[in-house]
């Protein structure tokens, strides 16, 4: 019953450390990065729930090339349909948004957001990924039976019991407990039930899932370092899973404009707002969340909500400007750094969670 | 570096155990149960907030009779400065509670909050009890200066980490890092930078206030267990403030209806509102706060709102109602046990952390 460092999740998954890079879809994951905290003990997760096939496949073989260790490729387990019954409403609010970067104005033109989720799991299943972990709900059946036929692990984000339940359920072989210090998106399945997302704190989310499945647990949410490592494993994870802490490391793919926004902000700069894609996620307050909220106008759901903001978040990217860009971020943000790599933050985790708990867990 | 369960703030209080019984206001916090928190080798709180001097003088006679040990006494650092503008707004949203209960309406007559604080303090300053602690702010300055005179220890709780800044620059001897999970009342100083409170997780929390002040750190929010006292002193706080755990104990003065409640929640329970004191809890949702938010009205601020649902919350008690009475609660309620002592939780807990941190911690 003594704290360890080295759990059942190392030899799940064929990896040094219980630790995971989260699946940061946009950009942030680069291979560099997936193939950095793999090489370091970890395991690196591509977030590719927006990649093309193409890309992902593309993307597997160079972290491939840059290491042998396994690694994992996050997806978002839901079908793309859209839902512009509001568009009217909608794209006034980003067309002053588009006017302030020089962008065209949209019309009331329906977005068209493609389903992309079989061609990516194709991908994966070809490829042979060692682990393919989703987000927003699980594989369905014939797909997890895909995956366990090919010996790839199956992982599930859950932001309440009842969904850890279900993951259990389904065959997964881990459930991260995202809890709402995480950055980014809310993982939660079902967002009639919660519109932004169940929002249990890690601390509370993480012995309540353990106490009720018994799959492995991962907590996710607010864990920046050592420290956090050893306290979810008191809370009874056998993991840890990491995304903003390994947004400033020197292979991320985060724009250096929201590197630097996430290097000033603090715990209190991060809000909940569905105004970027329609789903609740974590994020520094920005002008677009303001001017989002200002308008009082509901965002349109899942994916489409996402569609139409694109061309503002890439335009802003363009021009440095982060005010229009999406900046998720957790609320541990005054203990990210500068100037390491992903290999530099996984020894340091590790480091200091022997020194904190000792030659026991050894 | 290794993890203690004897930490320096078990010295300082004089206490065995780094176990503080949070400050809850309104009733659950029983003389018997702070007495037996503190006999128990914690520190018991006697929440105080809305007492008047002479029943706080009385409770403190009370748990003097039933232990020799230390124990703290809870208030809120505010003045009592009623708002009673919208008072014609609010009326009749409770008005339609009344009704559902039997109760005479509301006309716009003001409310007439009595500001208790300093007949308050001159009691805890006149019985020297071991220990003051606050919320909602600081003692005043000559207030601290006469606690120290008296060498009564002050605790206050922060939500951020620029409110633990605060506390330690006014010179008080340990701070309660109060995350999201917490049940009651947001300790947050300033509502109208924080309308809903700061909402921090408290595995974000602890680690960033821990790095920016001195003064011990208590972690508060979710914790309901061994567990959470070993995942909180791995984060850097050198105890933990349990509220909601006690709520079930056999000496607290939790109503029957709302025990019933607690144990029938999950994670997914509570909400943060504003409904019953016009300031943002934590607690269970019901009817009460179901009408208010349908009502579209904002609460008034606190402690008026406080003041005007005070008959609807009483009768509600009267006639075991849940529906119409705060049930304040954590996220941690699946964790809650039935028909334990105090002092049996207290030992189940430390136990449990001598279990998971092993010979090494003692």
């Amino acid at each position: 019953m003594v704290l360890r460092l080295h759990t059942g999740v190392c030899s799940l998954f064929g990896i040094r450390y219980p630790l995971f890079l989260a699946g940061m879809a946009g950009g942030p994951s680069t291979p560099e990065l997936v193939a950095a905290v793999s090489e370091a003990g970890g395991l690196g997760t591509l977030g590719a729930a927006y990649m093309e096939p193409d890309a992902i496949g593309a993307a597997i073989d160079e972290i491939r090339r840059r290491t042998d260790a396994p690694f994992a490729v996050n997806l978002f387990a839901l079908r793309a349909v859209d839902d512009n019954a509001r568009i009217r409403e909608v794209q006034p609010v980003l067309n002053t948004m588009r006017d302030a970067l020089g962008l065209p104005q949209a019309g009331p033109e329906p977005a068209a957001t493609r389903d992309l989720l079989d061609a990516q799991l194709a991908v994966l299943l070809e490829k042979k990924v060692p682990v393919i972990s989703t987000a927003f709900g699980l594989l369905d059946e014939p797909a997890l039976r895909e995956a366990k036929a090919a010996s790839i692990r199956v992982v599930a984000m859950a932001t309440t019991v009842r969904e850890a339940v279900l993951a259990e359920q389904a065959g997964c072989d881990a459930v991260v407990a995202q809890g709402t210090e995480a950055g980014g998106h809310r993982g939660t399945f079902d967002v009639r039930r919660h519109p932004m997302g169940a929002n249990i704190g890690t601390f509370a989310l993480v012995p309540q899932i353990a106490d009720s499945v018994k799959l492995p647990v991962l907590a996710a949410g607010g864990i920046m370092d050592g420290r956090g490592l050893v306290a979810a494993l008191a809370l009874g994870a056998q993991g840890v899973q990491l995304g903003t802490r390994f947004l400033t490391a020197a292979e991320s793919g985060a724009h250096p404009a929201y590197r630097q926004q996430l290097l000033d902000s603090t715990e209190e700069s991060t809000v909940l707002t569905k105004a970027f894609s329609g789903r609740p996620a974590r994020g520094i307050a920005n002008g677009f969340i303001r001017q989002w909220d200002a308008s009082g106008i509901e965002p349109l759901p899942f994916p489409t909500q996402n569609t139409l903001t694109r061309d503002v978040r890439n335009e802003a990217a363009k021009q440095n400007n982060p005010d229009y860009m999406s900046l998720w971020a957790g609320q541990g943000t005054r203990q990210l750094t500068s100037g390491q790599t992903a290999g530099d933050i996984v020894a340091e985790i590790m480091n200091e969670a022997k020194a904190l708990i000792g030659s026991v867990s050894e």
